[in-house]
C-alpha cells in the first residue's frame, strides 16, 4: 500500500489538482472546442509529466488523449475514462457553482465529480504515486481518454478500431462504479447492450368519426395489439430466438446471483411497490438485473388525448421502445428477429424506424483471475469486502473493445449511492477518491505479480 | 301534395323566414342567455301564430319550447328539434359571415342552415301549410325544440322525464338526416349509443431507469395488456357478455343489410384504404356499421414521446375508449362488464376514470308501419326511394324517449352529403328545404289515414 498517498501534502495537492481540472467546463453537448482542447491539453502535459509518451489520437469528434507507460512486467492495463460532464443544467437546483468546486461536511461538489472527472484523477495519482515509491510502474498502463462519453460516445469506436494494436492490454480498468445504498465499495464487470427502435402505425390517410369504428382500421389498436404479440403480461419476450443466444450463467455467475446483496424489498418499497417483479429476493433480482434482456416501451402515442372526449378513430399512433440485451445477444440480429416478428404476425405495414443498433453488451466473466485482484485490491484498502456486480445497470461503450474478447474490463470509481452524477449538486466523498487511488495502485501491483 | 307551398311567395317568405331565424346567434356553447331567450321567444310566437299553444317548460338548462294543435285524428306527431347551433370557429375559414345568411347558386349558407334550423322550420311551415289548405290538421301535432342539443342534451332527459305524459305520441320525426353522397335522400331509424372511459395505468409512485425493466413495473405494457385482453386483433370485444343483448336483427333488418347501398370501395378509397373493416360488399359494411357495437381508443399516451430516446421505464399511462352500442344494449351494464372483465384478468389496479354512460341506443324497427309512411311520403315528394338507414353513424339523445318504447322515431332533414355540418361554410340546398317541409306535410296526411 502506497504511504505515498497517506501524505497529508499530497493529498491536498491532489485534491487541488483534482479541484482545477473540474473547473473546466467541459461539456459536450455543448460543442466548445476550445474548452475540450484545452482540457486534452491539460492531460496530456499532466501524463507527460508522469514520463508519459502521451499525444492525441485521430478523432472525427472531440480529442482523444492517448498514453502510455512502459512497466516492468510484460502485463499491461488499459484505463478507460473520459473528460467530458453532463450539461450542468438546471443552474438554479445547484446550492453552488456547478464548475466552482467547493467542499461541504467532506463532501465535494461540482459537475464530473463523480462522472468521472474523480475517477480519472485517481488513474493518474496512482501512477504517480507508485512511480514516486518504486521508481518504475509494475505494469505497464496504457490511458484512453475520450471526450464524447456522455454525448454516446459516437467516435470511440472508430478511434478504438483505428488502433487495436495500440491499445491492446492484458486488462482494462473501466470509468466509475459507486458504493451502494449500504456503502459498500462496487465494481461492475459490464454493460447491457441496446437496440432502440420506434414503431408506427397507419391505418388510414386520415382519421375518421369514431361511429364507423367497425369499418375503418384504427391504429392504436393495432399498435397495441402488435405490442401485445411480442411481450407477455409477465414480461418475457414472445419473439423467436430472442432468448436463444443468450449465454447460459457460469457456476461463478450463478454463485453471483445467489450471494450478491441486492436488497429487492428496499428497492421496491423506494417505488411504493411491495415486490419487485422478479420478487424480491437476491437471486431473482440479480439474475433479472444482470442476465436477463428486456423489452421497454419508453413512450406510447395517438389519438387524442386533451381534456373530454374526442370521438376519433385515429390513423396514426406510435411507440417507442428499447431492448436491453445481455451476454451473447447481437443488437443487429434482435433487430432482424423483431422485424421478423411482426412480418411473419401480420404486422407488416407497421413501420420500424429510428432504429439504433446503439450498443453491444459487454461481459467480464465473474471468475476471471483479474476480477479477483481488483476485488481483493478493494477489500485490502477499504477495509471491507467490494461488491461485485456483473452488470452496471445501464448501457455503456465497454464494446468497442468486442474485438478483444479475453480482456477483462472492471468498472469502479469514486461515487457513492447519492453522488447524483446527472443531476444538479453531483459529488464525493474527499475519502472516497483517495481510497479508489489507493485501489488503482494496488491493483497493479497485484496484477503484476498474479 | 301542398299547392300551398309551391306558391313562389310564400316560398319567398319562408325563406326570408329561416334566414331571419338563422341570423340569431344560438351558440349553446356561449352559454349567451338572452340571445337563446329571444330565440325561444320567437319560436313561442310563431308557434302561437298558428294557433298553437305555446309555452316554456320548466328546465334547469336553456329554454325549452312546447307547442301543441290539436288534429282530426286521434293520432299524435312529435316533432323534436333544437334552436342551439354549432360554435362557428374558426371564422376565418368561412366564406361569408355565418350569421349573415346568403345564397350563391341555390345553396343557402349560415350557420345552422342544415343543423337544424332548416329542418325546424320545414316542420313549423308544413303545418301552417296544411293549416292554409285544410283548415284543420289531419293529426295532432306536438313541438318539442330545446337548446342544449351541440352541448349534449344535458337538461333533455329530466325535461322529457318530467313531461312524459305531455310529450306521449304515436310517431316522432326527429331532427336531421341529409342526402347521401349519391344524392338519395334518407331517413335514419336510430342513434347508437355510447359508453366512454378512461384506463390509467400506475405501476411505482415514480418513473424508473428502463436498465432496470425487468424490477419495475412498466405501465405502458401493463395498459397494452389489458387492452389486448379487451379486444381481439380483428376488432371483436372479448369482454364476457358484451355481445349477449345485442338485439338479433330481424328479417327487416336484414333486408336493409342486403338492399341499403353503403358504397364500401368508395368510402375505403376516401381514406387511402383498398378495403373496409368488414370488407366493401354492402351487407358487410351495413351490418357493422348499423348492428354491431364498436370498442373504439381515442387516444393513448405514457412515457415520453419526445425527441430522441429517453431510457425511461414508465409509472404511469392512460388510454381513452368508448363503446359504441347497439340495440338491446345498455351502457351502464356495459360500464359493469369491462369493469368485471379487468377484475377477472389480473387488471383491478387499472382505474376507470371519467366514465360516461352517456347514451342509450335508440333503433325504431325497420318494418315498423311509419317507416313504410315517411319513406312513401318522401319519395312521392322527391320522385326517388328513400334509403333507409337504420341508424345515424353517430349517437344522439333519441334516448330520452326510452320510456316510450313503441314510439317510432324517424329523422330528416334539409341537409346533403356536403353540408358540412359542424364545419365552416355550413349550406344546405334552398330546394332541399322545400323538398322537406311538403315531406313532412304528406307525412302528416298519409300517417292519418293509415
Amino acid at each position: 500500500m502506497s504511504a505515498y498517498l497517506d501524505r497529508n501534502d499530497i493529498r491536498d495537492a491532489y485534491l487541488d489538482e483534482l479541484v482545477e481540472f473540474l473547473r473546466l467546463p467541459t461539456v459536450s453537448a455543448r460543442n466548445d472546442i476550445p474548452v475540450m482542447q484545452k482540457a486534452a491539453d491539460w492531460l496530456i502535459a499532466r501524463l507527460e509529466s508522469l514520463g508519459a509518451q502521451a499525444r492525441l489520437l485521430d478523432s472525427p469528434g472531440m480529442p482523444v488523449v492517448y498514453a502510455e507507460i512502459k512497466g516492468d512486467s510484460d502485463r499491461t492495463i488499459l484505463f478507460y475514462n473520459h473528460y467530458d460532464v453532463q450539461p450542468p443544467e438546471p443552474l438554479d437546483a445547484w446550492s453552488s457553482d456547478p464548475f466552482e468546486p467547493v467542499v461541504r461536511n467532506g463532501m465535494l461538489y461540482a459537475r464530473g465529480s463523480d462522472d468521472n472527472k474523480g475517477a480519472l484523477m485517481s488513474r493518474i495519482h496512482a501512477v504517480e504515486a507508485l512511480l514516486k515509491e518504486r521508481g518504475t510502474l509494475p505494469v505497464t498502463v496504457k490511458f484512453l481518454i475520450e471526450g464524447e462519453e456522455e454525448s454516446g460516445s459516437p467516435s470511440l469506436p472508430v478511434v478504438v478500431d483505428h488502433n487495436r494494436d495500440l491499445l491492446k492490454a492484458d486488462a482494462c480498468i473501466w470509468e466509475n462504479a459507486r458504493r451502494d445504498d449500504a456503502g459498500n465499495p462496487t465494481m461492475t464487470l459490464g454493460n447491457k447492450g441496446m437496440y432502440s427502435f420506434e414503431l408506427r402505425a397507419r391505418t388510414a390517410s386520415a382519421d375518421s368519426h369514431s361511429g364507423k369504428a367497425n369499418l375503418y382500421p384504427n391504429a392504436i389498436w393495432r399498435l397495441v395489439s402488435a405490442l401485445a404479440s411480442m411481450r407477455d403480461p409477465q414480461g418475457k419476450v414472445l419473439v423467436d430466438g430472442f432468448y436463444e443466444s443468450v449465454t447460459p450463467l457460469s457456476a461463478s455467475d450463478e454463485a453471483i446471483c445467489r450471494e450478491t446483496p441486492a436488497n429487492g424489498l428496499r428497492q421496491a418499497t423506494k417505488l411504493g411497490l411491495d415486490e419487485l417483479v422478479p420478487g424480491n429476493d437476491d437471486y431473482s433480482v440479480n439474475r433479472a438485473l444482470f442476465y436477463t434482456p428486456s423489452m421497454n416501451i419508453q413512450g406510447i402515442e395517438g389519438g387524442y388525448t386533451g381534456p373530454g372526449h374526442k370521438t376519433v378513430n385515429p390513423s396514426t399512433a406510435f411507440a417507442r421502445l428499447e431492448c436491453r440485451l445481455v451476454k451473447g445477444q447481437d443488437p443487429d440480429a434482435v433487430a432482424a428477429m423483431i422485424a421478423t416478428h411482426l412480418e411473419k404476425h401480420g404486422y407488416g405495414d407497421i413501420q420500424i424506424v429510428n432504429k439504433k443498433a446503439g450498443a453491444w453488451p459487454s461481459y467480464t466473466a465473474t471468475d476471471h483471475p483479474f476480477v479477483k485482484v481488483v476485488a481483493e485490491a478493494g477489500s485490502e484498502v477499504y477495509g471491507k469486502p467490494v461488491v461485485v456486480l456483473p452488470s452496471s445497470p445501464g448501457t455503456g461503450p465497454r464494446f468497442v473493445f468486442r474485438h478483444q474478447p479475453d480482456m477483462p474490463i472492471i468498472a469502479l470509481g469514486v461515487g457513492h449511492a447519492n453522488s447524483r452524477a446527472h443531476a444538479p449538486d453531483e459529488n464525493i466523498a474527499v475519502e472516497d477518491q483517495f481510497y479508489t487511488t489507493k485501489q488503482v495502485a494496488r491493483i497493479m501491483e497485484k496484477f503484476a505479480a498474479v
